[in-house]
């Protein structure tokens, strides 16, 4: 069979590795490309010693003739607003993209402006409507036919599965909803800096980011489009808003999102797990715990797994929702390949059954 | 100058090695016994080599006549329900004491019942009307005349004082408060469980208790009394409910609480800092933080602070409060001591300043 | 093609489990039986959620009858003095074995004795005679032939990998050689104690065990057997000795070993590389990196690889080798199932690619 | 009393802040100028946010005509070769000078230009003559004396400290010493780099500098000079020669030194441990472990003390020594006060009980 040949830009951060990691392995892909701007003609293995004796190949410096030319579909691992043009070169050229930047998420290029403070270029702006979010467990239907999927944040993964059937079959109030969300550093990045130092996190936590995080629009537009039927949403786009606030980990990979939700009616324990199970009866990597079973970060480190549960605290007429990803694979590079599957028609779990 | 005669009953856990720790280097204390039922007859300096050469002194067995006999002040730091009669014995032997226990927190004996599990029996019970709760930052005034500290949990004193001013001067509203609240491991004991074996605790994070933890109603009758004035308390005493939820960090030592809370009407960032600044203006173990600096778990890790910020989230008209404390000392032995303090005529960060 | 069938003995260890994990996903194994005295009845994904919608599989209790009968191998993942007649019994019943114990591992059971307190019975005595030391880099041609494997210590596989080719062509003296070897906790087990749990273990590193580690003898039985000629060995059996002393990291997995030999005569680098690179030129779970580089737990964690790297001390006429491997791979069920494939004429790599 | 005037420079590192938390709650000290000159003008409560309330101090450029004016005692916190003549300008200045760099710490400036590629000028050569190795368990009678202190190195005091006894009184041969140490983070300071970087270091263990660490000169010229008898010593300076190796822990603090040495002959524990209680018996932070106990990182973390215990392995006629410091306090800024302490007549312990 012939394999799909995939190239990754932007291969030597943490999410460009782990899609490094996976693509070698998987049954259906032959890796062409992997660039690097900061280590370009290094082997990949000098970089990351953990791939010695597995993957010998060089890192070259990206060229969008020589890259599109020999892809069928490319990753672009690159930095928020640095992704914008190398993703429109790609689809122009006609190779399939899947963006692990924010650039292409937000389907209001004004409230990417707001949030991102760039302004996108013509071109990119038509683009938005090409672009498909890419959470396969809601939109796996245009995920399907599309040319550039635009792969979702970690945090928004985590808790837009967590609580899309709570507001889908609107059991909740859409107001006054509250996500207090926890991540480990490698979702930080790889790039030095003092609060990442290891004496400076090590033993210690703390909130970051407390009101600006530019993971909320995206948050809220899926919220919304989720609760509001399609000609309510297109009226008034994000009338969902969150109160959000993330925090830093002292641990390498994972998230989990405590999100806090107001019953709109009084429920069972029984009847939000089928709502729960119903919503995701199909699809392979969520997986929903039956009350009083809460997930752990442990139990998706190092998988491509979102697992789900919840509590009801009738005392205060609240349901919590805790939602936990390992953030480089459910949260970035595992569900870049679990839309790639989709978009090349392999099975869904192929090469993520780690 | 004759020194305070001090007694520590359960001197082996975390929070009564926390307290030999700070009582042997009080200038004002002279430290008589310290029970342990588990390592009795035992060098503290045996189990704790980290005492060699400081401190000499072997654990005993509790003998309620020997210690009140010889002690000006007895700190209890047993286990919940287990504590109840040992501190009504002392009590009438004249002793004062500090129970770092939950059995002398609620003021009223049928809620503890309901949480505990647990009854009063009849000396208890009206014990309950002398037991002072024990956090000097709003109850000082009592402290100083009473000779029963109820020494407040680590939860609730993060929590209680993150938030008091803003439900003292009514700035928001009594419902919806949202409390998401990570503590380190200490704050589970030295008792041994698969949980908090460091093969399943390293790496992970997880919420536990998420519905049913017993510091709610303690925080939930110390908010409603800051919120409602005595006359109306007296009528329907906890009034205020909070929807709170612990988490599990892969750290030693702090807690770190994220307030969530909705404003009565729009404020201004500085008109907050004051309300808070006010409020504590003689206290010195809180310190405030100006917005946007937050304070994290290592600034007051090994010290008796609790620091307080907050972030006013207009989208949402929410104001989010983080507040962080050492659990083991503002959050129990250091606290203690301080209540000891204020009991004793001392000054109040007497010992308290590492 | 017909499947092998295995059964795992004792599953619910952090042996047993990377077992199940190995396994689950081995393209040519069915798993057959998974017992657990402590689970018995209970589902695997039940005590560990990371197996949900993964394994769906009862855990039973040990019954070697029905066992043998529906297994061609199994695996025993029991302690120490434990497994000797469960192995002994399997081994009559006619199945292939791969024992994780140390009971099959020490030709002399004189010794076996000596650390670790218990008689073989004559069978079990006999039994050694038939047992191969499952370390596949040296003794591959042996494992193919057995139906009894003996697989190595965690430590011994570092230590032994790490300088065996430096043994085998006597470039250093068999006299003084020190080894400093330093442990994730995972390499304690599962069972509670004090000193593992998360508090006590955490930001904390000690010494153990330091004279008398039951792993000495086996890898001085294995270093004497490289150094000496065949017919030298039989006559006199263990006399390498080693001054060996375990620490405890405050990290999940890993074994880093540092080992100190002295050089017979003045060597250069690339001499020495070369005999490390042909001693392993056919093994594909060893590499060799080439100084200045040295191997990092890091670059080995979650993967049955062994690192090995040299540095040479000419000041004081030193090799210092540092050896990585993950103990619970490559020190435990990794390399079981390496010596599975080899017993069973798979690749040698077949289901250990990750 | 009058306050002994001090002043630190380079007050932001790690070595500088821990200097000052002592310092500020040092009855006996006024702290009068702390310099940065990376934080010039801001107060050191904004850089470090722990000591708010607590110090309210100005961060000052380095002026030492003004520093040498106001102050009766500097330390000096700066990088190796930098320290240099900073240095010989304070004390040019009459300004007594505890020194934290290794720039007079080895008596022979070849040797320092060797291993630290920078050659002394002609001021500071003969300053060397002046410079009292700051180790106060062996040195105290020259530190009185002396106004300049050149402060050990954090891998010398844990490594002479633990095996001074043997060597002073000829127990262990002076050849085949091999050292391995084990060191938390903040021994690599403040700076930025990759191999600090969190989510590298955790979880991770490795050997760093394994040939060429610069303590190794100083460990042999302290060795040396305790082995050897001062007449011999002078004729031939560093005959004893080391073996080293320095690893990094994924903990803050604290370092673990495990030394193995060679008997010249036979010993039971009761006679070593006799040398090592008589050698240690008036200095105030070494306690020595009676065997089989053994010191653990944890015991001396955040305090001054340096923890000693040893095991003789009889099977290879060796003796381990384990030594355990923390490397902030012990190993830099606790000894540095203690010094201090020393040079200035207060009583050793002063503002070091912690």
């Amino acid at each position: 069979m012939k394999k799909l040949k995939v190239s990754i830009i932007g291969a030597t951060g943490y999410t460009g590795k782990e899609l490094v990691k996976i693509l070698m392995n998987h049954p259906k892909v032959e890796l062409v490309y992997l660039t690097s701007s900061t280590y370009t003609g290094e082997n990949i293995a000098e970089i990351f010693p953990e791939f010695r004796n597995k993957l010998d190949q060089a890192l070259i410096n990206l060229d969008l003739e020589v890259v599109s030319r020999d892809s069928d579909l490319v990753f672009t691992a690159l930095p928020h607003t640095v992704s914008m043009e190398v993703v429109s070169e790609l689809f122009k050229k006609g190779v399939k993209v899947v963006d692990l930047s924010a650039d292409y998420r937000l389907k209001d290029s004004a409230v990417y402006k707001e949030w991102y403070k760039k302004e996108h270029n013509q071109i990119s702006k038509e683009l938005l409507n090409n672009a498909v979010y890419g959470l396969p467990e809601i939109y796996s239907d245009k995920i399907k036919v599309t040319s550039l999927v635009a792969n979702p944040g970690c945090y928004p993964t985590s808790i837009i599965l967590g609580i899309a059937p709570l507001l889908k079959y609107h059991l909740v109030k859409p107001e006054g909803i509250v996500i207090d969300s926890k991540s480990g550093t490698t979702g930080a990045g790889r790039k030095l800096s003092l609060g990442l130092h290891f004496s400076e996190c090590n033993e210690n936590f703390k909130a970051y980011k407390v009101i600006k995080h530019n993971h909320i629009p995206e948050i809220e537009q899926e919220l919304s489009a989720i609760y509001f039927s399609e000609s309510e949403c297109r009226q008034e786009r994000t009338e969902i808003k969150v109160c959000f606030t993330p925090h830093l980990l002292p641990i390498n990979r994972g998230i989990l999102s405590t999100c806090y939700l107001t019953l709109k009616e009084s429920k069972e324990e029984g009847e939000i797990l089928e709502v729960y199970q119903k919503f995701y009866q199909n699809t392979p990597f969520v997986r929903i715990f039956e009350p009083p079973d809460l997930p752990e970060i442990k139990f998706v480190s190092g998988t491509n797994y979102c697992d789900i549960g919840f509590s009801l605290d009738k005392r205060v007429n609240k349901i919590k929702v805790i939602s936990v990803i390992d953030n480089l694979l459910k949260g970035a590079a595992g569900q870049a390949v679990q839309n790639m599957n989709i978009m090349s028609s392999f099975p869904e779990t192929c090469g993520l059954k780690f």
